[in-house]
């Protein structure tokens, strides 16, 4: 039990089926990225978070679908299975079991006080206004979610977690039932209190409405653009982007949010700085082009991974498999250990 | 999935160690007789709910051997394994996976209005008063305990579940949940609706204070009988018992209910009623003394037992394996199809 933990990188995404550019250059490349850059022993983590997922309606085919869809698309953007581990949540039982167990030390009052259920359910009902959520509508999985996102988290005795700037709450509530468990417990160090891992990830928005975050619930198609776009699909939605009417290219987020998006996006693309790749660009149509010319470059490979990997069910099937087992071996190890502190041995 | 659901009798039991006579008399025994009364093919499954302990602070020493204490006390009573499914509840993943689905459509201000969880608060902050508990101090796992029960109930498609009265809010949450799965997932009849099972279950008072029930945190041992007391001390504590000092013995619970308490315990042991088991005793010592003779012949016979069975650690541990894996087997069937109807497979 002293001995000492592996760094251990853990990150999960929602099966929200085929990601979108927000979702790829805002976390997945980044996974791809650690996967790329970490020493060989740094264990990787990367789990599609279906019990998540159900905190709010799904329909259940669409949901089945999307979950194959997701784990095809972590495979078409390079994640490997031999290195990194790569899962779906919902087929390890241990997740809700420690869940539970930290249910019993995590105060009702805490979680209410968290601000990423109201706006879940303000997404959910298109308002734009989180002070218009009340409680009424909660229900209890989308109260309990930081919970079982600590789980997640602790199952693998993460070290490192990617979180965005919206999930860092829930980290915070992480490392608190970390230290409190090993505190009440009597077994210091038994969880590690996991850190917040610094990624160059981007956060992407709106192609039509560059305010708000790219997203895959947002009306207008032409508003993202999917990994899985075609080419002349990438140019006809970055065509369409608003951007505004200023002369020249410059990146200035706050007043001119279009046209940095672009350049972000090209930037990602281009492994540089938005700053960097706007020097020689003149104006809108000749961002777009450049743009639109790097997003096909980067996204064909994807597409075509994608296509050959998303019909092949038994493959996908026992990948999934795979992973699930080397998830459950960690993950089960884990839980023998916490039955044994709490007495449920 | 639309074949007969069989009668299935579920019912739980913390493990809070070597159960008292209320423990006994006001469940255990019971449990005992439905397995002997009821039909060959009624599954009877009963449960020692390590997840529900928790959610209350235990210590994990006594945790530990308290749970197993519980194990050989349903031996002891005479469950038979080769009859009835005896298991530990925090051995079946399951039952957590389920609660989490049954979370995301439990809406929380129905569970903060359950008055459960403000008299666990207050039987632990020895508060007799439910009106004094706020919820600043309730943790989640507390608030949840309902969701969990309904999961223990629903896991096996229990059709029928012995409740006390305390309860019967739980039943009918468990009732709401299995039918609103039903209805949203378009599986009619996938999930039964359990019913209450009448039983003629007794509440037994403290015999030091006959106005509250027989509990195992009263500050006072002789306020309680243990199954597995010595024929001595059940005389003692018998003998001590608060009656009153009118004349004459007869069953009236509101206003001699020490004398009613007494009577009831007699009857419950010579499976008869108060009003009858109260003829042609004449005084308080008469009666405590065939209360006496009456638990030592009943409770000598389980201590034996018990007395053998509690340092077979070897055997218990078996025992709860077997348990396990009966009860996993229905368990893990039912949320295949649990996961078949969300979408999550």
């Amino acid at each position: 039990m002293s001995a000492r933990i592996p760094k251990t990188i853990f990150s999960g995404i929602q099966p929200t089926g085929i990601p979108h550019l927000g979702n790829y250059l805002g976390a997945l490349k980044n996974w791809k990225k650690l996967q790329d850059s970490e020493a060989r022993d740094t264990r990787l983590i990367y789990s599609i978070v279906g019990y998540h997922a159900i905190t709010l309606p799904q329909q259940p085919g669409i949901l089945r679908q999307e979950r194959r869809e997701m784990m095809a698309a972590l495979l078409a953007i390079g994640l490997d299975p031999h290195r990194s581990i790569i899962f779906h949540q919902d087929q390890v039982a241990q997740h809700t079991e420690l869940a539970w167990i930290l249910n019993s030390f995590t105060p009702v009052n805490k979680l209410q006080r968290m601000t990423t259920w109201k706006s879940k359910i303000a997404t959910l009902k298109n308002s734009n206004d989180v002070s218009e959520i009340d409680d009424s509508t909660l229900n209890l999985g989308l109260l309990s979610y930081p919970v079982l996102q600590a789980a997640d988290i602790m199952l693998y005795k993460a070290t490192h977690v990617p979180v965005g700037e919206d999930q860092q709450q829930h980290l915070e509530l992480t490392r608190d039932l970390a230290e409190h468990f090993n505190r009440i417990f009597k077994c210091r160090k038994f969880f590690p209190l996991p850190t917040h891992l610094i990624t160059p990830a981007s956060r992407i928005l709106n192609l039509r409405d560059p305010l708000s975050k790219m997203s895959k619930s947002h009306p207008l198609p032409t508003s993202r653009i999917m990994i899985t776009d075609s080419d002349r699909e990438i140019a006809s939605k970055i065509k369409s982007a608003v951007t505004d009417s200023d002369s020249g290219i410059n990146f200035d987020a706050l007043n001119r949010p279009g046209v940095s998006n672009l350049l972000t996006i090209l930037a990602d693309c281009e492994e540089s700085t938005p700053e960097k790749v706007s020097i020689g660009l003149e104006n809108s149509s000749q961002l777009k082009e450049a743009v639109a010319e790097a997003l096909v470059q980067s996204l064909s490979p994807i597409r075509g991974a994608f296509h050959r990997l998303s019909n092949e069910h038994h493959y996908l099937d026992e990948l999934a498999k795979k992973g699930q087992k080397q998830a459950a071996y960690i993950a089960s190890d884990t839980m023998n250990h916490v039955k044994k502190h709490v007495g449920l041995d």
